[in-house]
């Protein structure tokens, strides 16, 4: 019996939709957590809009073993995203006295505390803190909902603290292979291996490297034997019958 | 009365949420849409699987004025997106006949038609052609949902011919300035200044630059005139009373 676990990520921030800046985090929490065997099962990219972040924290807690929510933690007014969490779970947005300790030695002194500083300091009530190797201000856990920064370094560094909280699943190995033809010359074969192997994820992804086509094949499971078996009579199947 | 065209965004893909493939397409489309005055709204990321995908082309199409999917429209097993289209309009997949002439003829003859090639002629009854100037194999639009390749390249030509039949709503101008400052050394100004200019969407961006953190701080609105205006008065506030 397979043990998979999956995680949905909510992407927080009008600068993505906008198109000026390039969502990379996707991509990074993805594959760190894929090596621990949880499967990322759907990403939204959504506005700062409390109502909007409530209903799809509400929906994603419910729905996948983890939530990751980036973005929209920092100092000004467009930073909404702890107060909708807390709504979210019906909770007090709280004055987290570690944070605001840690806070108030990175920039010195309380006097250097303006409104914007204090506000990084506030967390769901009963949300535990996740720390920010960058630039101290922290992240927070409240139930299956992880809350990290937007900005890439700073996200990074937050996540290198949760991944080792969680507990993973089976590892989906994968065994891939690049042949130099058209995507639609062997739609046939891997049909037929989709039909044999059922606990195999087949994906074929077509691309032009100068001018040519060529196709990746990977081979997507959790019994690497199984993805062996599966590459070789691939590559058996290549080769045309005489 | 403003005028605001939105746009929901469907990316279809499993290689996106392994972390194998970084989504590029999302700025692209992000960023066209935003030139003819289409706001995106809103981004999902959902794996290969029909009823996920029947799901949120129902949901996006009742909400956005347009939709957008990325993925899925292959030759192989996996590309489902046509197929799940159909379902979500209840409508039967049919072979088109002029898609079907395109890849005889790019193909070089009814011959070389296998299953793969034929099943990139087939679109939900009722669709018009999306012409794909890299690999000939079109993109379909039924009803506000149009239909697109993955490959980020195939993906761009196939939006440069759909942008032009979009009808625009007022497009957001943007200013923008960066400033050598922490983001929580101006989130007081931010606020006063959201308050006093109620249709400027204030965005602010930290990042470090050499380790010396930096912020980008954009005004985003419809008249042009009051986005010059409050980027002048950012820039007085920011110089501190004597």
């Amino acid at each position: 019996m397979e043990n998979i676990k999956s995680a949905g990520l909510i992407i927080i921030g009008n600068e993505i939709l906008s198109g000026r800046t390039l969502d990379k985090n996707t991509q990074n929490i993805a594959t760190k957590l894929g090596v621990i065997g949880v499967q990322l099962t759907e990403v939204r990219i959504i506005p700062d809009v409390i109502d909007t972040i409530i209903d799809t924290v509400r929906h994603f807690s419910s729905r996948f073993d983890y939530v990751f929510t980036t973005g929209g933690i920092g100092p000004t007014h467009d930073d909404k995203t702890a107060e909708a969490v807390a709504k979210a779970f019906n909770v007090d947005l709280i004055k987290h006295p570690d944070a605001y300790t840690a806070l108030v030695n990175h920039y010195g002194g309380e006097e250097h505390m303006n409104d914007g500083r204090v506000k990084m300091t506030y967390v769901p009530a009963g949300a535990s803190l996740i720390d920010n190797p960058v630039s101290i201000a922290p992240g927070f856990k409240i139930e299956n909902v992880h809350v990290m920064a937007g900005v890439p370094k700073i996200m990074d560094g937050m996540l290198g603290n949760i991944i080792p909280t969680l507990e993973g699943g089976d590892i989906i190995k994968s065994k891939q292979i690049v042949i130099n033809k058209a995507e639609s010359e062997i739609s046939g074969i891997l049909q037929d291996l989709e039909n044999q192997f059922e606990g195999v994820d087949i994906g074929s992804y077509p691309k032009y490297k100068d001018g040519v086509p060529e196709v990746t094949v990977i081979f997507r499971g959790t019994d690497e034997g199984v993805l062996d078996t599966i590459l070789e009579k691939f590559k058996h199947l290549l080769i045309p019958s005489p």
